[in-house]
């Protein structure tokens, strides 16, 4: 288990680790987009990840980075989303259990995804201070480690390889975009930017209705995200201790943007692109569509970062 | 402009002359659908195809293939649909004009997209007989060259790389799954597996709502579609006479599905793989799903045909 930030030689092993049970993602090009923004973008799909989200890498990593008698016990964690499933999905290649604790409100579509991959929940109410509180019971019972969704190096380590593998398919961006909720993503992207290219900045992407993350980015400390309000419900959490002070040394710039404009972004990335993409996917494009960054002239990488979505409940 | 069954040298050609103005595809895969199907799958994204669809190929492949003065006084085509967006951009990228004749009712969206190509849209009554009429009239008045969406050699050409590409990135497949409508496509896929392969089979795919292709090949004569309803709007139209001998001597069967399984396919690839298709691009994988072919065991390329559809209107 990693104790303290990722080095470049820790996030290069953590690729190896993690490459039999994850893809590569595809990395897509859209001539229009380019025309239309004067720059060249290159979208990495990690919507075409297993389970759906970026969140299969961190959470991978976690699980086979536990010795065998850590493993014995499973792991758990309290997540209404992507995590859930992701470490449920890994627990399940390990051969071990995955408790998770899951908002009596949370969708029956992340909950069958969860039970597929064999994930014992637990129900518990939907405040944080009752996910906590049952979590912490289903440890005492269980002994199982938790796994934290953003606030663990093994997953800040696992999450960098999404912005590791753009690099080295498309060296020398000048930049890379990536939405922020607890700063997981985003931690292991600008570690890897800053380890594997010599010239890449990073800039984050958040919804003005939960811009926590730019609020402690100026502030220089973390400002807890307080009834956050945005369709981006990857991005509702506050920033992790651990991920923060890399985010500060290593990311440029927080940038906002509002709720239609996610909703927009996301119909055009449907359209245009013919992929899926979740709401939190869609901030960074969004970003761009407001002009909150300047792409001109630039090579661009954008971190699509999953495609779960309720079709039947489409935004737009 | 090729006057006979495009050859092997004619498709190794049309492949050199498209290549500039089209996207190679990526080849997607997805373990869940292996397992569920007991088979390897292979999906040609042509969803991801320029404007959309495969229809670039051979709309490209087409307006390329006219001497200088021939294309001087542009190309011109009746199309509601996919080869009107495809024809326009190809004919735009040669610097030429295409007159498109659309039927009064075709969708805002469809006619928002040839005209963005600087195709010069002449509207008719949505009728069979209107529309050649007017066709008619405007190549009078122009002297366009009509490029047919399928009943066109250089058109089928150009079809034929998909699954030449396809059959380039996943060698020796035992079978490849197309839809039919016209018989663009399929004849097209047919000759790629025929000349590029010693042992892949061709399977056509259609809703059952519009069998006419299914009831051809059977007869051994082309049975024109008459009244065809089905959600499948790519694949109403009835088989060109230049695709039918193709069809008869390379495609091995052809099979039908339900409207319901088309519309359960579309969902389940959106799902599943994150990407967006139209409902004819679901008809192989309703196929499959209907267990119209048997594939276990077998390495299984599927031609997703493209990816336009009204994201507001989405039948699930």
């Amino acid at each position: 288990m990693l104790t303290q930030k990722p080095s470049k030689a820790d996030i290069l092993q953590v690729s190896e680790i993690i490459r039999p049970h994850i893809h590569r993602t595809a990395v897509l090009t859209s001539e229009t987009f380019n025309k239309l923004f004067q720059s060249e973008l290159f979208f990495k799909c990690d919507n075409f990840q297993k389970a759906g989200a970026f969140k299969s890498r961190g959470a991978v990593n976690a699980v086979f980075s536990l010795s065998d008698v850590e493993a014995e016990n499973g792991v758990a964690t309290h997540s209404s989303g992507n995590h859930a499933q992701a470490l449920a999905r890994a627990a399940s290649i390990r051969g071990i259990a995955a408790f998770i604790v899951m908002p009596s409100n949370s969708p029956q579509v992340k909950v069958d995804a969860v039970k597929q991959y064999g994930g014992v929940i637990t129900f518990c109410k939907p405040t944080l201070k009752d996910r906590e509180e049952t979590l912490n019971k289903v440890i005492a019972r269980t002994n199982a480690t938790e796994i934290h969704p953003y606030d663990n190096f093994n997953v800040i380590a696992g999450q960098a390889t999404a912005a590791k593998e753009l690099l080295e398919e498309i060296p020398g961006l000048d930049l890379i975009l990536c939405p922020v909720g607890g700063g997981g993503l985003l931690s292991g992207t600008a570690l890897s930017a800053a380890y594997f290219s010599d010239k890449t900045e990073v800039i984050a992407c958040e919804p003005s209705g939960a811009d926590d993350a730019m609020r402690s980015f100026k502030a220089g400390k973390i400002i807890p995200s307080v009834n956050p309000v945005t369709i981006a419900d990857g991005l509702l959490t506050s920033l992790g201790e651990r991920n923060f002070p890399i985010i500060q040394q290593y990311v440029k710039e927080i940038v906002t943007v509002s709720e239609a404009s996610i909703v927009d972004a996301m119909r055009l990335i449907f359209e245009r692109m013919k992929i899926v993409v979740e709401p939190s996917a869609a901030v960074p494009f969004a970003a761009l569509m407001e002009q909150k960054v300047n792409v001109k002239n630039k090579r661009v990488g954008i971190i699509l970062s999953g495609g779960n979505i309720d079709l039947k409940n489409l935004p737009f």
